[in-house]
């Protein structure tokens, strides 16, 4: 199923998207559990309790405000960087360069704020008073449904929820000057999200492909096999010794084709639209202002 | 004042620690709120709320558990790295190898997640299977009362709604291999806090003293007029592009002295007690298991 949060008549619903992506049935979801999401009912399906129940209101997608899916995470999202061989390939002189020389060695993981997180259509404001270096990255997230820790490899994807789409805007100049990445990543709304979750028994996040334009330009084409950690190998690492929880985010890092990775590097400029895609879970674009 | 969240009678409880820090007057919170310590408190007079009215409820100290003032921080919590001239020479060839040639460039951020958070007198479980070098720091932690984003050096205090102490425990190995730090500082129980907030009309969190004994030998002593990047230098850094929000946690480094520092480098092991002191602010002591 695919899972979505939006707005309509004014108020916060989470609502069942119908296979064709055109129509959406709200859940019986109380307003200020709405507000939060799919979250709640992340939380309540790994309690074992049951979906809410279908309403009678059903929406065009087209007449509704869709939101991040899980518009305020319950912690950081976790975040992993130079995950696809090619990405690792055109930032090692830059992004990378401090890193060891087995690329395969560890993953690196960071996080961004919750707070940052913005719908699949809101605009992204560029810090221009902060950085000149705004750069896109095209990643698909995965969202935890079943917590855990210590999850063994063989088992992680049972502990999967579902997919969805993030923009791991980045500034690229904050973010090596400090060294750590967190602040570079979680300037407020560098984290559009969405357009909705969909769920792991319709999406097999591992064979999937994920794409990136800016304004109408591809930039990014990666498959999910060519991780250089793979979605089990993530999830092991993370949990090992620190527990995961329902709705937790995983975004599983970009491929190739960033903006700092062009020669001459091209940053985002306000006017700049972002559309990603990852196939079988539909696209996010989102307009820099 | 000084604000402690605590369990008594089998209840969730928070109150006001008496000058002499031996006993509490529970404040009229409801259970769920106080479940969340402080942090309603924190949040309702940023909206220019009251304080909760004191109850007729006195507790004698050594009657009740402390519970960290914070058990579940709104979001991660932002941590600073090398940020006192002596801690950052003595591990200038392993954790800092690979910083800029200027220490005062800019300072490191990085994220603890807030379900490591633990009680002040809680125990520490060492992930042995993880790691093989836990260290302690020592740090005095900034809670942020009024939110803001952009907010100027000269202005940053007034944000501050008060002060407590945390041991960023980190596995030293894990935190050196992932490149970046955050899975190494995060988990389970990595992150001992309390034993109050001690609010900042009290306490001048830029001159104060942070000590830390490991089985009773002082480690750490330092100044925090020591810091490289001062308290307001650091929520000027981090507020910009970025919101804060009532209630976030900036721990401002540690001093020198961590077990990985010395030579050759002793790490905790399970047995091990680690106490930290804050002048005017209090002790937080926590058994490694």
């Amino acid at each position: 199923m695919r899972l979505a949060a939006f707005t309509a008549d004014g108020h916060s619903h989470v609502g069942l998207v119908d296979p064709t992506g055109h129509t959406i049935t709200a859940l019986d979801v109380p307003g200020a559990q709405a507000a939060y999401g799919v979250l709640p009912i992340i939380q309540a399906l790994a309690e074992g309790k049951p979906l809410p129940a279908a309403t009678e209101r059903r929406f065009h997608v087209e007449d509704v405000q869709l939101n991040a899916p899980l518009p305020r995470p319950r912690r950081n999202i976790w975040c992993v960087g130079r995950n696809y061989h090619a990405h690792a390939k055109e930032l090692s002189a830059s992004v990378f360069k401090d890193n060891d020389a087995n690329p395969e060695a560890w993953p690196i993981v960071f996080t961004k704020v919750p707070e940052c997180v913005v719908g699949p259509h809101d605009a992204v404001h560029v810090p221009s008073e902060v950085s000149e270096q705004i750069d896109y990255e095209a990643e698909l997230a995965v969202v935890i449904g079943k917590g855990g820790k210590n999850i063994a490899k063989t088992a992680a994807l049972a502990h999967v929820f579902g997919y969805t789409i993030v923009n791991d805007v980045t500034a690229r100049d904050v973010q090596m000057r400090h060294q750590q990445w967190d602040m570079g990543k979680s300037f407020d709304t560098f984290c559009p999200m969405g357009p909705w979750i969909v769920t792991a028994d319709e999406l097999d996040g591992t064979r999937t492909r994920v794409r990136c334009w800016v304004n109408g330009e591809l930039r990014q084409d990666g498959p999910t096999e060519n991780m250089i950690f793979d979605i089990p190998t993530l999830i092991e690492t993370i949990s090992r010794g620190i527990t995961l929880y329902p709705g937790d985010v995983i975004a599983t890092g970009t491929p190739a084709g960033v903006g700092m990775g062009l020669k001459p590097p091209r940053y985002l400029r306000a006017g700049d639209t972002v559309r990603i895609e990852v196939d079988r879970l539909g696209a996010i674009e989102n307009k820099f202002i």
